[in-house]
């Protein structure tokens, strides 16, 4: 069989019955056929192909649960225990293959296997997503239909009570689904489901980190990781700097920060960096930015576009203060993260 | 008659009997004069001329929701209905005329039908509102006197609760009073009541949006729209960037953004943009800015400062890489905004 | 005796007894040798020399509440009497000498300290503080160990409720402990507790303020304050704007902004700025910049780096916008902040 995953999750859903959002507290990557049989020995033996997001009640959260704990599957026995009796709307999601979603179960299993470490960026097929993702209201209740807002906002009122509005998005903040291990993160309303967050990050308030994007090691992120984009160990984002999510200038190729590198605060980048990089503090870099390419000794060597500089290793990229030009040079300084500054803040 | 607006609210008071903020669930622009007799009727004649934000009680909540459904406003009456009885402060404003306010409810009327949509920034009178409008501590239990908070934070530690403070500010965020259709909004604290939010409206993460100040239509907020600056159709705030929110150099005139224009990231404005407008990302204009003319083919044809192109058409603002002086050309670049970003992000 | 400081205090601790952090309602700098008395008249002389930090229990809180009314501390009493039954843990801080602290409700009373404004930033013993502070998830039911937050977020799922994480951070926001007189916030998870903000200080919600920083006086920030900087009074931080922690370069040296001081919007520091300077937006000055000296003429009379301007007063920074050199030339405008602006916004 080998399938692709496999969840249990309760969810939210609207009154017209449909999927707000869906909380997975184990999700699985590549299930061992034992789980798939085991589900399957409960849903019918048609789940076993094709991917499902099928409803459960009550009895049949128990039954998979009894059917976990006869394999020894004693971390999603507990989850479905808990919830058996509860009455929250339970979901059991099998995917066999990773192709395009077709449901909102299946699009907050992708996100929360990204936020949970198991699939890195553009490690999956997210086709579509945003067809299946519905603009909720994201409150202190839990999510709420929009349309539904204005009545829950006064009932809050008529019992004494305060109902406050975080966001009105397609998605919800990731914290309210996973933290990472050793990860920490400033202000939570900053990243996104599916963001995809290494031990030894933190996002500071004014990080940002979009789904399907994140860091692969330690990393200091107080500037904007758009949709895509994927920042590498011991790279720094300085306060406020900007990354585009693909090439500036009409491109598909998707930005990247290599290892080691550091975009100074407000700086920005339309084109990919490589390993050991600098951008100064400021200075915005796209593709067509004409750069005067320097050497080592600072003298000129000639002229080039950003793009052709796109992930390239070595490389700091300044404004010369006293011309105004853009200049490129050989980038001599190693850039030694500061451990406290890593361990802390 | 010809009344300004009316509109049934509840909200909060101090210890001391003061407004500290007034919801109102569905306000109205020009009231039909059944709609202003069927209140006097409750109230008394002397509300019929004049501005008043009248407190109201459950048998005067009960005979207005009485009024309202012989007159067939039955969505009025709804709310009055449900709020009778809960035993929260109610008020009824009913404006004659557009003048200066002079009572917090009348403020929040006046902020709620900008964010309905029902006012356009700039057509009404808001003179003197940060008078009018108390510092308040916005918390999960609601507005809090900051003078109450300590207490309210040790009451709440001590049954095992947890007080937290979401913003302490003269303005509320707007998603706690009013959601518009169409509109998305990544972290709901960035945007105050008073904001005036076109449907199709994303602000993203790092938007941000003043109130008496907003967009007319499609657009995507990635960066700061200060107080009074309205952003046309179809029209982009590149993440971070800047508007002044008047006309850089101590001008009066209001800073805005024309249709089908862009501001790159990082970048920013102190004048207005007109139409089919590009300022590069990390670029900041203002009136001041010594500023290059470019004819279409990059000849040199003068030089002028930022405030004699605040407003115009069909420009694009730069900075040369290779010589650091700010350029405007003309833009053969139509903005075409991506569609695909637009229903989604 | 003279001791640098006593609180009374209830927080949170872990599954595992470790604590989570500590409220203070009213800390108390170089308290009289008559409450060191009483304290130790209910703990034992053995807290009067040395630092600690002790947990004590209803019984004692009550004899503590009894020695301080008896010595006239009813504001003290009043905290103790309301927290003595209720069964949270309670602690009593009692610091005899300003050293490295040594456990978290140590480190917690440094910051309410400052946050309280009885302490300037610089002005203690901080040494070490990261290692005290345990990574928390702040929640809207308080804090969490973040190896508790999944089974916590299912349990409330479970029961129809919603668990929202704000942050998972070594650091609290600020307003949850103590919000300052005369101080508005737009967004309160952009102000870390440790912050110091004085009375006139609006913090917009682009503003940020981190822990051992702040304000001195009136003045509006925008921007972004990072640990140790300090801003005069009568300055401003324009949106977006970047300060740096310390001298650009590898300097320990602490950056500060002086008085009537302006940095523009999307503007940046790496050097230290001294009274009644302004920095034009957009353009970020670091201790390596080359800077062309204007006088006030604007005739060059040399060039020289940033880092030799770092503090002086009377300053204009800008970017020329026909050469791209940055320039500095002697500050003639008084920077008179708009009195509408301050006490609003």
């Amino acid at each position: 069989m080998s399938h692709f995953s496999f969840a249990f999750g309760v969810g939210t859903q609207s009154s017209q019955g449909e999927w707000l959002e869906v909380f997975y507290p184990q999700p699985v990557l590549n299930p061992s056929d034992s789980l798939v049989k085991a589900v399957a020995g409960v849903l019918g033996n048609g789940v076993i192909t094709g991917n499902h997001a099928a409803v459960i009640n009550a009895q049949q959260a128990s039954q998979i649960c009894e059917a976990m704990r006869a394999i020894d599957h004693e971390g999603q026995a507990k989850w479905l225990r808990q919830a058996a009796d509860a009455g929250q709307p339970m979901v059991i999601t099998l995917l066999e293959h990773d192709t395009a979603p077709t449901s909102t179960p299946e699009v907050y299993l992708k996100l929360q296997l990204l936020s949970d470490g198991q699939i890195q960026p553009h490690g999956q097929d997210l086709t579509g997503i945003f067809g299946l993702l519905p603009n909720v209201a994201w409150t202190n209740e839990g999510p709420i239909a929009v349309e539904d807002l204005t009545q829950r906002q006064m009932d809050a009122r008529l019992r004494g009570a305060w109902l406050h509005v975080n966001a009105v998005d397609k998605f919800p903040r990731m914290v309210d689904y996973k933290v990472p291990a050793g990860v920490r993160i400033g202000d939570a309303s900053r990243v996104r489901l599916g963001a995809h967050l290494a031990a030894g990050t933190t996002v500071m308030h004014e990080g940002f980190v979009n789904f399907n994007a994140g860091t692969a090691g330690n990393s200091m992120i107080e500037g904007r990781i758009s949709a895509g984009v994927v920042v590498g160990k011991n790279s720094d984002l300085g306060g406020g700097c900007s990354t585009m999510g693909t090439l500036s200038g009409g491109g598909k190729e998707i930005i990247a920060v290599g290892e080691d590198s550091l975009i100074g605060a407000n700086a920005g980048i339309g084109i990919a960096l490589g390993n050991r990089c600098i951008v100064e503090a400021g200075l915005y870099i796209t593709a067509g930015t004409k750069i005067t390419v320097l050497d080592a000794n600072n003298q000129e060597v000639g002229t080039t576009k950003g793009v052709t500089l796109s992930g390239k290793d070595d490389l700091l990229f300044r404004r010369n203060s006293q011309t105004g030009r853009v200049e490129v040079k050989p980038n001599g300084t190693a850039v030694i993260l500061n451990d406290a500054l890593h361990s802390h803040n």
